[in-house]
């Protein structure tokens, strides 16, 4: 499978592609509005790979280029700029499946707040902006990129993945299940992203008062 | 230690009457508006206590008598109810610390939601009943009562506690890891409740939808 990673060159992006790389037999492709700074980070997660005894390619792009060479898309984005580069695709996805791991959050003195969208959720911002009949799913809203990116921590985590397509829901599990350390569990449609997403601002907020813990994740038991 | 669980003959307050009897030498006093009822709920937990090789003494009182006694003060009643049954303890709170694990949820065709009340949260709500100079610490919202109640069951779970008194917030945290399996993490202060309150419909959703998974809790890791 191919899997397009937009905005790959974040830290979430950092993450998903070098554990895929890593894990799996899966055909990674980094998009960025910029092709070069896509090719640069690409090159990057081959170095990190090599430095882990896995010899891969990793290719750049524009996003629209990985788009439309890709089986499932991430949009790996910022929340607010969510909505812009899925539109800026939408003419790419052809048959894709649409991942969205973004979430929105506010902070404040006293820690950090989910910051829900008019529509629901951050996942269903997505899902809107999606042309009609792509598969948009919720994934991967909770997991702590400092850890996801560093490939000698272990995870032991859970992601919740939320969508109203099943087998679209269940290419994305298997996915997220070929990740060592991670479990994928279904969190039920779209409707039940904002509850997945507001996990998030708890993570950071245990993690901030309480010493030992950092770049915290959840298993559900 | 003397503990008064309003409530107590409600699922949540039945759990944390058992473990904490079982577990620790805290003195216990199950609190409801009938104290008829607060004292057959309170035999009944003796009765299981006994099966499973612990005599202890538990009383039943009305809330307002539970309340007077008591150090600390958990208001184990459903958000509908808090407002209500903190105002009428709260000429009997003295210096006691009280409680709210209670949580607000809808349920639509989708599945179960955060109902988050107007003033932020149903922990704030709390605070908002409760007498100036009561500290209120939130805890025990994300516990599945079936397995709290459970005494054959075993835990390994966390439990965040958030509050604005760091006297308070450390006593209930002492109160919380004396139940076995059980962590106490701190979440910061009352205004980060939501967070903590909204991954309680989350816990229910994934039950809901995965094979094998009920009566959930988590850890974070």
């Amino acid at each position: 499978m191919e899997i397009a990673i937009l905005g790959g060159t974040g830290d979430i992006g950092e993450g998903l592609a070098l554990r895929w790389a890593r894990d799996t037999d899966h055909t990674l492709v980094v998009g960025s509005r910029d092709a070069e700074k896509a090719e640069d980070s690409a090159a990057d997660y081959e170095a990190v790979l090599a430095d882990h005894g896995r010899s891969v390619e990793i290719d750049g792009a524009t996003n629209a280029e990985a788009t439309a060479r890709a089986d499932v898309v991430v949009a790996a984005v910022p929340a607010y700029h969510l909505t812009d580069t899925v539109e800026a695709v939408a003419d790419d996805l052809g048959d894709a499946v649409l991942v969205s791991p973004a979430v929105g959050m506010k902070r404040d003195e006293d820690g950090f707040h989910y910051n829900r969208p008019g529509v629901g959720s951050v996942t269903e911002l997505a899902a809107n902006a999606a042309p009609e009949g792509t598969p948009v799913v919720g994934a991967f809203h909770n997991l702590a990129a400092g850890r996801l990116s560093d490939l000698d921590a272990a995870l032991d985590w859970d992601t919740i993945v939320v969508g109203d397509d099943g087998d679209a829901k269940a290419t994305v599990s298997d996915l997220a299940e070929g990740i060592e350390g991670l479990r994928a569990l279904d969190g039920g449609p779209v409707a039940n992203a904002a509850e997945v997403e507001g996990l998030t601002p708890l993570l950071i907020n245990v993690a901030r008062h309480n010493d030992g813990l950092h770049d915290l994740g959840v298993r559900f038991n």
